[in-house]
């Protein structure tokens, strides 16, 4: 197949689009290069040294013979750009990962909310249009997020997108199909939010054929192909934006400094390595949907564990300590996650877990560039609200920690 | 109260600004003035003749000895102009009309869809994020629609927003009021049903206080206001675009042409009089939901009607013939439309009905202005799908009429 990757030179996309060139599909990788530049607004680096996208897809086909195709463009802003691309390439599969994706950056001022919600949203929708206009009949895999529901699922096992509903009318109950209700908690998991609005009406409208992939946060850095060569690694985002919990973790282990746990650390999140996702990506575009139909989600996740338990894994394999922090998101201090994952069990997916990878990510990546490690990008910064903002500000670097345990 | 008008210089917004500023609100007219630049596009003008925003609110200082002040801003892509005025003039209420609006317009080509995505989403974003970023704690009134529901209601009457959900959890069912689910059934109704998502997050996350009304078709010319001078005259859209059902039939009348019916004229829609319109908005304003409080939405409608029953009162009143034209939308052919609009009828309002006030706009409006008319204008000609589109292709003026009763 010809495939574009929306986004190829971020987290996902990068080994995503080495996974599929490695299964022989043509690989072309449209990319505005946002991800990096916004590593140099913030004065941050991937922990793992990182190559320009055009020397990686050099060093690709160096090792395998192989091409990944670079294209700079951006989607949020080039449409006319982007239609001629796609009228020229008519690619069969195109995979959007081409969007803002961390919330503590999307919270962090008035102007990174207003660029999430424009970048995400027009890129998004320029996608769509565009798929229309050229005609092409392309199987659509997105990169959503099970962030999307927030609020909503109240314990309720978070579904694989849909809701079954009573109504009532003047002829009796009538049951209906939606889609599960959302209530996101961030502007970027909201930007998803209206991102399944945007599915939703073109697949209904124009008969797009659409997966959207409802994805946990992703861990572990290497896949079978960024290993082949140190020039192909993945980045790995350990500062309080772009940083999940469990790199922070990671790294903070690394440098002997307390895990910092926000709250209670009672919130439980889904994990899923990068090898099973990118495994899933491979999954889903052999299971297209027909035109006409609904759009498919699925949720891409293989584990669920509260953070608490998480800093005690990291804790227990690296003697580091765990400090109690004021929470800066608004959200529950304890929540229970039970997540609906069969479609991608039953595609096949045997997943790594963190049981037994996480014990090579201390060892052949966090330790290995413990060396690069800014310490003072380690906090978490971004809050959700004024008020919360105060209880920050007076405390930016978690130095008035609550307790070490 | 200070009020903001954003897209004052609108159908609903002006007569909006009027009434407001005739109540002693000091009121300040926000708009980029996109509406005149579209009719520039598409070649098209109002029936009634429509002087500059600048002359019309000098003429309604001369008439009524009243200010409303006018500012060019355009909400989406001024951003920090925006923050700026709404940090200086601190408004009690700001009331937002300023979206594109028409559905056909939003199908026209994939510019058109596009434009509006953009237009609408980062309009709505830019102004709750500037409203957070300023800590103004104004009421925000959004001009939204019940066709954001589309294909969702399945035959059920049309509730106030929300929806009663029972969800299974481990704990057994629980019940979760969630937002009405949308299907929307074009790229206009779709950015509404975007905008609701936006308001859901921020009235959650950031305590902004909002109602959302969702307006059926709206109908009528004058307001109390707009007949004080024949300069203050509002405008009366009867293009394929922007003229809605209604004011087609009006136009077709009074120049003897017989009156476009789409397939077969069973789609039920809601209608309202723009003097109700203004009068609602005056009541939204006296009933302010309180920070932390759900967003308010209300139906803003008074009266349904089947476009064929309207066609054959529009015919009664004036003996026009009626043309059947197949339907460039992709919509069911028929459907019922039930529709609550409790909240406002309890807060006071008494609604004009079609019955008693259609024949003033036929004698006063439609020919009174009917040398106006542009004969070429009258028929719809944007086509929601490419399919439709080729039926409609080779028949752009209607000519090929089905049939004429």
């Amino acid at each position: 197949m010809r495939i574009a990757v929306l986004g190829g030179d971020g987290f996902v996309g990068w080994p995503t689009a080495l996974h599929l060139s490695d299964l022989g599909h043509e690989v072309h990788i449209i990319d505005n290069l946002s991800r990096r530049w916004i590593d140099t607004e913030l004065g941050v680096q991937s922990l793992t040294p990182m190559d320009s996208i055009q020397e990686r897809c050099r060093i690709w086909h160096q090792e395998t013979g192989r091409r990944i195709h670079f294209h700079l463009l951006d989607l949020a802003t080039e449409y006319e750009r982007l239609k001629l691309w796609l009228g020229e390439s008519r690619p069969d599969a195109v995979i959007h990962f081409a969007e803002q994706r961390a919330a503590p950056y999307s919270m962090k001022t008035d102007r990174h909310k207003v660029y999430t919600v424009n970048n995400n949203t027009n890129a998004t929708h320029n996608l769509l249009a565009a798929l229309v206009e050229t005609g092409i009949d392309a199987h659509l895999v997105h990169l959503g997020t099970m962030g999307v529901y927030g609020y909503s699922t109240v314990g309720a096992p978070i579904p694989e997108g849909y809701l079954d509903v009573v109504i009532d009318t003047p002829n009796g109950p009538r049951e209906q199909q939606i889609l599960y209700p959302t209530r996101p908690g961030s502007v970027y998991h909201m930007t998803k939010s209206l991102d399944q609005i945007l599915f939703q009406f073109y697949a209904q409208n124009d008969g797009l054929r659409i997966t959207d992939l409802h994805q946990g946060i992703v861990w572990g850095t290497h896949t079978d192909q960024t290993r082949r060569h140190e020039q192909l690694i993945n980045r790995f985002d350990y500062d309080g934006d772009y940083g999940t919990v469990l790199n922070r973790f990671l790294i903070q282990a690394a440098i002997d400094y307390p895990l910092t746990v926000h709250g209670t650390g009672g919130q439980t999140r889904a994990f899923i390595h990068i090898q099973d996702c990118v495994r899933c990506i491979e999954l889903a575009l052999s299971d297209a949907p027909k035109s006409g139909e609904r759009v498919r989600i699925f949720n891409q996740m293989t584990e669920t564990h509260r953070v608490r338990d998480l800093a005690e894994m990291v804790s227990g394999m690296t003697g580091a300590k765990i400090a109690w922090l004021p929470n800066p998101r608004k959200e529950a201090d304890e929540n229970d996650l039970i997540v609906t994952n069969d479609q991608f069990l039953s595609l096949g997916l045997q997943p790594i877990t963190l049981a037994e990878g996480l014990l090579a990510e201390v060892v052949d990546v966090a330790r290995k560039y413990a060396h690069r490690i800014d310490r003072s990008r380690v906090p978490a910064v971004s809050a959700w609200t004024k008020d919360l903002a105060q209880r920050v500000e007076h405390d930016p670097e978690g130095k008035r920690l609550r307790s070490v345990s």
